[in-house]
C-alpha cells in the first residue's frame, strides 16, 4: 500500500482557530483510491518547520500533501520553502498571471500588487490549475515521490483534489495500486445499534474478508463496508452481493446510502407519488419545515406548517380542543393525533404530521419527563401517533424528534 | 513561550472518518494560558509510530498532550506504548476499579473483563481522573517536561483537560509564565468586513501592542482581540479600554461576545421587557422559528409561528391579500408587510416578524434573484419591511435570513 503524509500549514490551526478539516477530506480521497495515510502533521507558518517535514517526508512517504501558506502575504511560506528545499527557483507563468487578474476583474477589483507575487511559480514544479482563486498549486516530484502544495481554502484544496490531484495520482502509480478499495455506507434509522447486529448475525458471514464499521450518529446507525478487490467491478459487485444480503435483513431500517439526506428522500417519495405535505409542530419548534425546506424543489409537496408553542395557539389556529388539552396535556398521543388530523385539514394537504414533546431541560416530570415525544401522522387512510424517549439534551432531543417523524412519513409513503 | 505538541492517536482520523476536532479544543485551552502548540500529529494505531513521536516530544517540547488509544480493545495502545517508553509497569489501582464498576453498574451491565483491565495503570504516572467514562488519564513527568496521555471520547477529554490538566500544568510551570494572554470576541452583525474596518480606523490605537482579527463567518464579523499582560487583572483591564472604544465606534453593530449566539441575547431581550412573538416564514421555512426555540425556556416569548410555504397558506391561515400576492408577488415588501402584521394579530403577540423570499437555486428572475428576501417587522407602534440580497447559496440564504430578523428583532426592541 502507498503511504502518504499531510502537512497543514498554518498558525490558526495551532491556536485552536480552526479545525483541520482539509486533513480529513485528503484522507477519504486517498482512502478511496488505496492509499493509506500514515501522518497527519499541523505546523505554523515557521519555514524551519516546514522544512524539517519535508526532509521527514522524503525518507519515509510516497506522497506528501501540503495545504495552506500559498497565499499573497508574508506570512505564506510554503511556497518559497518547496524552492529552497528542491533547490528550485520562481518564473513568471503568463496563463497564471492571467486567471488572477481575471478572478479580480470579475470582482471589480484592480489586481493587487501582491498579488501578481502568485504567478511567480517554480520552474520544476507542475502546475496544479486553481480554478477557484488567485493560488495555484505545485506538484514536485523526487526520487519518485510526490509532493503537492495545495491552497489551505477548503473549497478550492476540494475542488483541485478532485479533478487534478487524485487523477495525477492514481495515473503515476498506477503499477503500484495492488488493488483497490471501496467503501458503501447504509443509513440506518429507527433501530438500536445492539439490535441492527443481532439481525445481521455472523458478520463474516455477510462480508467475508472485508470490513463492516458500525457507525452511530444522532438519528441513526450507519453501516459502512470497505471492500478490497482486483478491479473496480470486482469491488462493485462484491458490495452489490453484501447490500443484497444487507436489505434480506434489515432493509426496512437502511433509508439511504452514503451522504444521501433523508429529508431528500422523503421529498423524492412524496414527488414521485404527487403527495403533498403540511406539518404542524411544538417542541421541535419549526425544526421539521425547515429541514423539509432545505431541499430545494420541496415547495412541490410541503405546503407548509404551523409552530404552534403556545397551547393557545394548538386551540386557536390549529383547532385541536380545549379539552383535549385540559384533560390528556399539550404532550399526550391525543394532542399529537388532533394536531397532525386538523393540520392536514388546515392546508388541505395529503398528509398531516405532528411534534408534541418535552425538550428539556426544564419541563420534565416523573410521568412525562424530558426526551418523551409524540410524533402524529395523518392521511386519508388513518391516523396514528408513536411515542419516544430520545434522552435528556434539547438540541438532540429536537433533531431526532424532526428526523423520526421524516422516518415515518418515509414508512407510510412506501406502503402506499 | 512554553512551547507543546499534541499527538492525536486512531486510525478512524487517518481515515478520513473523524475530524480531529479534539485538536482544537486543546490548542485553545494552551492558548488560553499563553503556551504556544508548535504542532499537532495525528497518527494511526501502530506502536512504532507512537514510540517515534515521543522520543520526538522529549528533545523538543515542554508539554505532550496524547489523545485516544486508552479504550479496553486490542487496537488500544496508548497506555502500553508509554509504559514501555517510560521503562514503567502497569498496577492495579483499586479506586480506578470502583469508579470503573459504578459506571457499569449505573447502566445496569456486568463489567466485562476488558474494561477491568482499564483498572491497571502505569505505576510511576500522575493520575488523572476520568469523571465521564472508564478510561483514566495519566501524566508521567521527565526532565521537567510532561507527557499527558487522556482519552479521545471528546466530552470525556475535555473535561479532564478543563478540570484536571490546565491547572496542572499552570501550577508547575507557574514561574515560567512571563506573561499571560487573554482575548475577547466581540460579535457583529449587519455590517460587512470592509465597513467595519473604516469605522475602527486606526488599530494600532485601538489595540496598541496587542491584536485585533477580523473574523468572518456567516452571518457577521467576529472581532477577536487577544491581549498580552503581565496579571490577570491588567489583561482585564487592557481588554475593557478596547471594549470601551470599540463600543464607541461599532456599538450598534456588537450583538455579544465571545460564544453568546443571537437566539439568546434576542430571548433575554423579549424575557426582560416582557415581550411576545411570533413568526411567518416563507422561504426559510421554520428556520427561524426553530433558532428561536433553541433556546431553553422560549415559550415564555414565543407564541408560535406559521411556515406558509405555498400562496395559499400565505392567504387562507395568515390572511394576506389575494390581491397582493397577485399583483405584488409573494415575494415583495407588501407581502412580507401583510405577513408580519397579520402574524401579530394571529398569534396575539407583541411582535410579529416575517421573511420572504428566492431562496434558490431555481426560482430567480432578472427582477427577483436567487438571495432576494424581504424581512417584515411589525408591533403596536410601526410595521416595516427591509430588503436583503443574501447570495446564491440556498442553505447560507436560509441562515442569514433568519439571524438577519432576530437581528431586526434586537435592534427594535433595544429602541423600546
Amino acid at each position: 500500500m502507498l503511504s502518504a503524509k499531510i502537512i497543514s500549514v498554518g498558525n490558526e490551526i495551532l491556536i485552536g482557530q480552526i479545525t483541520n478539516t482539509n486533513a480529513t477530506f485528503i484522507c477519504e480521497k486517498l482512502f478511496s483510491v488505496n492509499i493509506g495515510v500514515r501522518k497527519i502533521v499541523s505546523i505554523g507558518d515557521l519555514e524551519k518547520d516546514l522544512f524539517d517535514e519535508l526532509s521527514d517526508s522524503e525518507k519515509f512517504y510516497d506522497i506528501t500533501i501540503i495545504t495552506g501558506g500559498l497565499g499573497p502575504t508574508s506570512d505564506d511560506i510554503t511556497k518559497s520553502v518547496l524552492v529552497e528545499f528542491f533547490n528550485d527557483k520562481l518564473v513568471f507563468n503568463e496563463k497564471i498571471f492571467e486567471n488572477i487578474e481575471n478572478i479580480f476583474k470579475s470582482r471589480n477589483i484592480k489586481t493587487p500588487v501582491i498579488n501578481k507575487e502568485q504567478a511567480m511559480v517554480p520552474s520544476d514544479a507542475k502546475i496544479i490549475w486553481n480554478r477557484l482563486g488567485t493560488a495555484p498549486g505545485f506538484c514536485f516530484e523526487k526520487n519518485d515521490k510526490l509532493f503537492i502544495a495545495l491552497p489551505g481554502v477548503p473549497y478550492e484544496m476540494e475542488e483541485m483534489m478532485n479533478n487534478s490531484v487524485i487523477p495525477m495520482i492514481t495515473e503515476k502509480f498506477v503499477d503500484k495500486v495492488e488493488f483497490i478499495q471501496k467503501s458503501k455506507t447504509f443509513l440506518t434509522i429507527g433501530i438500536s445499534e445492539s439490535s441492527l447486529a443481532e439481525l445481521i448475525g455472523n458478520i463474516n458471514e455477510l462480508v467475508g474478508e472485508n470490513y463492516l464499521a458500525f457507525l452511530p450518529s444522532l438519528i441513526g446507525v450507519r453501516l459502512r463496508v470497505d471492500v478490497k478487490a482486483k478491479t473496480n467491478q470486482e469491488a462493485d459487485e462484491v458490495i452489490e452481493s453484501i447490500e443484497r444480503k444487507l436489505h434480506a435483513k434489515i432493509g426496512e431500517y437502511i433509508y439511504g446510502v452514503n451522504n444521501d439526506l433523508l429529508e431528500q428522500i422523503v421529498g423524492n417519495l412524496l414527488k414521485d407519488k404527487n403527495l403533498t405535505l403540511a406539518t404542524a409542530e411544538s417542541c421541535t419548534g419549526g425544526l421539521l419545515a425547515s429541514k423539509i425546506t432545505d431541499i430545494s424543489g420541496s415547495s412541490q409537496y410541503f405546503l407548509g406548517g404551523v409552530n404552534v408553542y403556545s397551547n393557545e395557539s394548538k386551540i386557536k389556529i390549529l383547532g385541536v380542543n380545549d379539552s383535549t388539552i385540559r384533560e390528556k396535556g399539550a404532550v399526550s398521543e391525543e394532542t399529537a393525533i388532533e394536531m397532525a388530523y386538523k393540520v392536514r385539514l388546515l392546508f388541505n394537504s395529503d398528509i398531516g404530521v405532528s411534534i408534541t414533546g418535552i425538550a428539556g431541560p426544564e419541563g420534565g416530570t416523573d410521568e412525562k419527563p424530558v426526551g418523551l415525544v409524540y410524533i402524529g401522522y395523518s392521511d386519508n387512510n388513518k391516523t396514528f401517533t408513536r411515542k419516544f424517549y430520545l434522552g435528556h439534551f434539547r438540541l438532540r432531543n429536537k433533531t431526532r424528534a424532526a428526523y423520526y417523524a421524516l422516518n415515518i412519513i418515509r414508512e407510510e409513503i412506501l406502503k402506499y
